[in-house]
């Protein structure tokens, strides 16, 4: 037997921060681009912007810098804010998962 | 912003007990009858068996004590091990919230 677990980070009962939209974050900052990061893990780019721009409202920070147009059709850089969003959820993850095996293995 | 969780106990990949099949289990303690208890969580009677079944092999314990027929169509109570299981269920639920709090807390 074992432990699975999940987290998340929400604004009242709206999920707006996890797993799925740290790797969106992560790969439009190596790809350099929303539209094709979101692609890449088969996510339409409506949701892709819907995610981004919600989760920019609900903590009233900008995630992501665009540039519009050009050759390539603009471009999306992680802000300061984004990479330490970013940062500190990678440490809360870590620092859960282990607490959350510790704990586990002292109950069980 | 706050932050939300899941847990549940696996075996490999099965998910094999979580919130829902310990609120079964009390419910069936209290009502005597996992039948009941199932209807009363509207879940089917089947889902409801297969679901104690996977957990008895999983775990190689039993779960339910089944008295089979009679006027009011058997009973279930919980067996030792049944309420050891949700009694540790519950430790580690309620450890985990609160190191996840308190780590939250931290890095947030």
């Amino acid at each position: 037997m074992n432990i699975g677990w999940r987290i998340w980070l929400k604004k009242g009962e709206l999920k707006i921060f996890g797993k799925g939209p740290k790797e969106l974050l992560q790969r439009t900052e190596k790809m350099g681009s929303l539209r094709k990061a979101a692609m890449s893990m088969n996510m339409s780019y409506s949701k892709a912007w819907n995610l981004i721009s919600n989760l920019e409202k609900a903590l009233d920070i900008k995630i992501l810098d665009k540039t519009i147009g050009g050759i390539d059709g603009g471009s999306s850089t992680l802000t300061q804010e984004g990479k330490a969003l970013i940062d500190k959820y990678d440490e809360l993850e870590k620092r859960i998962e282990e607490a959350i095996l510790k704990i586990y293995k002292e109950v069980f």
